[in-house]
């Protein structure tokens, strides 16, 4: 394939001046890949991002945020035998050192070696640059193939299933027919919500302050949704659930509120998995994680491949994330993209950006 | 409700003696209630218990064998209220004693007082009377609450679902895309590759020698069907997951060659649950247990209250045994219905009996 | 046995007002044993029911409080084949209904019957009678006998131990050389800090207020100990860790601050199990837990018969908590007992009672 | 440090033909540290390599064998910061790719592309050179630094000990207070005893053929021993036990007999970690699987880096490997260490060497 030497890329200038401009296309190291990206999806965590950067950010001026993407493989290092040219993938985040404990143990979304390029780590549009981009180089350990019934629009979208399937990993997966509360209609929770009967939930309950967002979570599965506006959640829940409250509490809404009111809404021997991002502290009953015996984790992105887990449920449908794309922009568009996707215009859930 | 003194009961009088009579309409003790029956499955043990009786099975002359059934409550002791009048229950087999090491950490199908009557120790048809009758006494520790959409037809194989569940929870349940192998288009295999599709199973292989049972399969939901008549299983399986292996065997056979050939399918850190009864000691190449990391379990009957959480699965449509039934018998014809069940004539799977 | 038809007993004629009283000695239900108390160890909850009751305490004036005992077994109900007279054992407080779900599942402690005596549940010195006399009716469930190498003193804090395996469990036991750092050197502090040691932990680091307790934690196998009052922990911690924090935190202060803390001085991918009673609520940086992967839970009380587990290794002198018994009285001298303990006079730790 | 151009090392010039010659000192690669050798331990293992090679060995004339070594840093990769030079370490022998599905999830010694040395994985003594030798070049990710308190010789015994940690982990560790049989005192059966008391075993039995064996055993904390040659194990160990078998056994002696007897003496709800090398097929009652709600593992050598788990435990003198080191030797007398270790002459259990 014919591969330029410069490529179109949104660059982070200043914090909050992300611009179009031209870029060199990235050279391959030992174990990488590039990629011509077809679509990549904004994630809540890049407007953060934009307005003031991230831990061990590449420099302004330099650096191409994003790391939600598909594409097609176009080059390969002499290394890379996993891979063929013209293979459609999906592009996970996180690549870990592979040599720290964290990394040995499987564990590299906690990678010790955190944006520490020498050691290896990468964190496409966070440490290093992203896929707001006509191309990326990506490491094979971050590439996984997708089979012909995922579309690369949906397909972007994985990176997301994968973290809401990493969450369940990490509390024990979904006992077969249990009663989850999801806690926020965003693009998280939503997933949440939806795979979770996949997963083989009894009854999925989605509470929100949004009707028409409860109403892509009826769209998605969802058997009781509940609008925190006019309804008493804690009350409600007991009522749905014989009094014994649920089996398990997904917080997707990253307030204290919530966060709290989790601990009122979960059984005895319930788990709770926070998968927000909380800006603020949150003051907890803590005492009731022992008098009632709770669990409870978060998970750390996309972590243990889970985004290989996440194609088979996508590729044949069972898993439909269409709905959560709202917009579709041209990389040209890119600050509208954000714009809608900030303002929630439209009813934005999840926005996309095609270089 | 008006109970008679007497009922109908199919009585074991010798083995391979099973025969209508007339027996008192049980009394109930502390924690029991009494259910009038609707429907009884018969379960593959059964014919072996009617053949030869089973540890510490009660009286000959007075045992009614029989314990996959539902009904509907018509009597309860003082000191239930768990359940009102009218109710529609399913019934599970085993009631541990409560009091054992066992018991008390939950693992109640493996009670320690098994078939000691003082120590509180039940399991309906094998060591005291279960539910080839009008009428059945049973603790309600192990009935559980149906929902109207659950039929009493459909709700008799709770307790086969229940089993594989059981199943899934000691392997450690499903990761979600995994690639699973059923071995053995039985009931319990069929049930099997039919929930692992409900669990978030990514595809399911079903092997057997008949093309019939392994149509019924394609139609619950299994991706890949194989007839080890005219295929080789190890060989097309490695192809199917590119020489890896499945994730998971769940072997159903109970027969010595396909739980030697377990070992040859599985992936590398992969799970092997023995769903099956095996009457013959079983070769294998266990140095593969050490060298690939394999984790191997089976499950004893339906713990951990896997009952409970089949019920909604069930409920809403997700999980549909119905094309499992192919036969249904009034308790005057039990002899032909067993007739029916170990002689797979016209197919039979599962022939339930209605009281 | 001459058993007398009324003893000695320590009875709650009004909240705060204990006082020594004639009362009939209990008699035996299905299931129960007749224990002569030998010893009894005042808990910190003790002084708390004392004060102001319990949910569903029994009449004011019959109420006998107490439940870490140990006695000799002087009758049984006729059910009762598990022990004979003159067995010594030690009660643990928890007997489920064992027809809950919960129970049902191996989760007695969390019973969802809790306080109703009619179903079965029993809490000795809470809901139902204890310890604080000469005789109690208490469960076989709730009784394990005791080797010769026990003393009766030493096995009065068995539910102490029980309950820090118990909270070890549930967080997935101790990985072997672990670093865990247990905050406050209270009775359960000293134990969960010294059995992590019995377990494989590699080093113990032991933190409070007063030097005298983490002495006492030095003489129990802890590796280090810090006095927050003139360390910075967290600094301390990372520097003893390489930066990198413990991989287990086990709170036992109940107190906020360090409730808090725990997720400043934990790993990534580490566990928090919070032992304490906490009567406040905690303020706490919850988006570590996502950021991080922590795994955070507590035990409810001595669940999962780990009284059973603690057995053997006291019994081998491996466990030893002999140390932490500070004080002895008889039972004529309960007040002084309980004052005793709540002044912590003369370094008082584990306060023993015997009738 | 003045490092030569060449050194002595054992070099397998034809199936059964080690000789002592000239090597060229191995140059570093990416992520490697030179180890001057110090000891290496002589694994059951390497007699069969020596006799028939391995899966993908080196060159014969240039392959050097040995596995189980410790020694000091004198050299490093310019991208190595993580030692230094001086640093003395414990080397584990499985370095995986780090690019293939198992690795990423921290399985390692299980790695899908096993003696590919393009994709970056090794196994040294096995599919790379090795360590009897005066140098050996080693990636960082296995390396492990030894504290002052641990000796080059005991230290050589930790790839061992990591082995039997990691059977631990897979099959749940050990729950406090439990009985374990350990079948065969070989190495890894005296370390899996000795290392399942320090874990909080309640009571290890020790069983196999040879009194002096049986007595390293008790040297090393084992509770019981049972010669086989006089015992009826089975009868015995239900004796030891009240009838139940015990918690957990782990089968170290690779016979089928005493792999296939495993089942017979655990409990209802057992774990049999397999540890051995099975050269033949096992012929196992399964039906004990289901019916007894068995689980069993077995351990893929050092994984997860328990190799650094063992350490903190060696370090503090817990674990005392210094009564198997039977035998030391120079690199000269590589033949007569192989012969006593092979021919158990004076005892031999762990034979050590050192260039």
């Amino acid at each position: 394939m014919n591969i330029p030497k410069t490529m179109k890329a949104a660059v982070l200038f200043n914090f909050g001046d992300l611009r179009l401009t031209q870029m060199p296309v990235p050279t391959l190291e030992e174990g990488e890949a590039l990629i011509k990206v077809h679509t990549i999806a904004i994630c809540g965590t890049d407007p953060s991002i934009i307005a003031k950067g991230w831990k061990g950010y590449p420099k302004l001026g330099e650096f191409i945020p994003g790391h939600e993407f598909t594409g097609t493989v176009v080059a390969v290092a002499p290394d890379v035998t996993e891979l063929s040219l013209g293979d459609r993938v999906a592009v996970e985040p996180h690549k870990g050192c592979g040599r720290c404990q964290n990394c040995l143990r499987g564990l590299y979304t906690i990678c010790l070696n955190y944006g520490n390029l020498k050691k290896g780590h990468r964190h496409y549009g966070f440490s290093t640059n992203g896929g707001y981009a006509e191309y990326a180089a990506c490491h094979i350990n971050t590439l996984h193939k997708l089979p012909a019934s995922i579309t690369f629009e949906e397909g972007s979208l994985l990176t997301g299933a994968a973290t809401v399937l990493y969450g369940y990993e990490r509390i024990g997966w979904i006992k077969a027919g249990e009663t989850i509360v999801v806690t926020g209609p965003g693009a998280i929770g939503l997933m949440s919500a939806h795979i979770a009967k996949i997963l083989g939930a009894g009854r999925v309950i989605l509470t929100g302050t949004r009707d028409d967002r409860l109403a892509v979570g009826k769209q998605l599965g969802v058997d009781v949704t509940l609008n925190v506006g006019d309804t008493d959640i804690v009350k409600k829940v007991m009522e749905l659930t014989d009094g014994l409250g649920a089996d398990m509490v997904v917080e997707c809404t990253g307030q204290a509120g919530p966060a709290a009111q989790a601990l009122e809404i979960v059984r005895k021997n319930g788990r709770i998995s926070y998968n927000g991002i909380y800006h603020e502290p949150v003051t907890l009953q803590l005492d009731k994680i022992v008098q009632w015996n709770l669990l409870i984790t978060g998970p750390k992105a996309e972590g243990m491949l889970n985004l290989d887990r996440a194609i088979p449920l996508m590729a044949d449908g069972r898993m439909n994330l269409k709905p959560l794309i709202t917009h579709k922009f041209s990389l040209e568009e890119i600050n509208k993209a954000f714009d809608t996707f900030t303002s929630r215009a439209g009813g934005a859930i999840k926005v996309i950006v095609q270089p």
